[in-house]
């Protein structure tokens, strides 16, 4: 019955994730370390520094930075002005038709959203039938960057005929959820949506404006929407910080 | 209606992730290049050498090399034998009760599983409420690395009561659906989930036993089941690679 595995938190890696063969690397000896020492802080605690932490696991700064570098990417520790803090869980986002606002509020957050650009161009081949246009009518692309109480954790291109909704331009507040306006003003409600979730780096232009490390493991959520009707609506691909955000679905026989 | 933004792929991203402000990094220009020639070469096509590349693009060898070496973390590119060769697109794997097996064999591909290894331990406080014990009843720890066409694609650990499957030891073939033995075996069948999808880095021994990279960015999908009748199953933690792995879900009004 002894099992030296047998984690506590069976989410964790299993065995601190430290290979049964081969050599331990050593930022990783001291990554595990960190990880410790960030349970024994909590959220909000402040790090030692570099230099203390170099000392006190007598390795190179090298070593130690590399090991917070991995922490930072995974969302377990956040640079606070010059220091580096314990950050706090992961948002759990649904995996819904809500929109980002009503899940956001749900976690007791405040979204907001600040506009990057907004055109309309020529709808190309790739993107009609999922707008439900065809080729060379005019499509609006919006691009807007997530933030929740005033941080910046996203970034959402929406991209939606001009047919449908022909004054995006004047009568749309960018600061405010989209899903809402096209029911509010536009009595347009969604049916159902296709979405696709995968892992990506994030670019330099998408770091920029995320305000995060360039190559931030980032989670891409690819969606195509219709309406009640089952009419192609909008083509979504919004980009959340992976260090901060995860996404849950419940699951059901029917599905 | 001009918009030098508008991409022919709106999955892509915007103006090749090159920031409208400020330097572009001399290794992502080397990367949005390459990006290019690996749509031309198309899937399984070989690409040159990074010595050749070097020289085609007037850049030193380690600035290719970071470009390849993000391609590859992003599943772009793949190592074959000595080279590097043009990956093809990611499985699409359903977010659903289905099994691994099952999501598999409908892209056409042939699942698989190695054991690595079957504990029995005392329940610890955290795993108790999930898998339907009081703590110290004996758990089944079962872990395997996830195949598809013989490739290793993932890590899963699986934890279930012994009082629920008292013969998994003996009874049951590790290189086969858990699902399908509750189900024909056992007369178990799953009534719902709760999953939760993020993104982590692998750790040295996942990366061992995954056959990836270190710090490769995985998908890691934590879930929780109950049975027909409400009560707790199993819970299990899935880590897929992320350069070879996305997930699909149907989002409907109810949900």
């Amino acid at each position: 019955m002894e099992n030296p595995n047998s984690p506590d938190d069976p989410g964790a890696p299993i065995r601190s994730g430290i290979p049964e063969h081969g050599r331990i690397p050593k930022y990783y000896a001291v990554k595990a370390k960190v990880a410790a020492l960030i349970t024994e802080l909590g959220e909000g605690g402040q790090l030692p520094t570099e230099r203390d932490l170099a000392l006190r696991y007598e390795v190179s700064r090298e070593t130690v930075r590399q090991a917070l570098r991995e922490l930072l990417l995974e969302g377990r520790l956040r640079r606070q002005g010059r220091g580096t803090v314990v950050a706090g869980p992961k948002l759990e986002q649904p995996l819904s038709l809500a929109s980002y606002t009503e899940g956001l509020r749900r976690q007791g957050r405040r979204p907001g959203r600040a506009l990057i650009s907004l055109d309309r161009f020529p709808c190309p081949e790739a993107l009609a039938p999922e707008v439900g246009v065809v080729r060379g009518e005019p499509v609006w692309h919006m691009e807007r960057v997530l933030l929740a109480d005033d941080e910046r954790v996203g970034l959402e291109s929406t991209y939606v005929s001009e047919a449908r909704a022909p004054r995006l331009d004047t009568e749309f507040d960018p600061d405010s959820s989209f899903y809402a306006y096209l029911h509010d003003r536009l009595g347009i409600s969604f049916g159902d949506a296709d979405e696709r979730i995968e892992t990506v780096l994030a670019t330099p232009r998408e770091a920029l404006l995320v305000g995060t490390p360039p190559a931030l493991p980032m989670l891409l959520i690819h969606r195509v929407s219709r309406d009640t009707a089952g009419r192609p609506l909008e083509r979504v691909r919004t980009l959340y910080r992976g260090d901060r955000f995860s996404f849950t679905a419940h699951l059901g026989r029917q599905d």
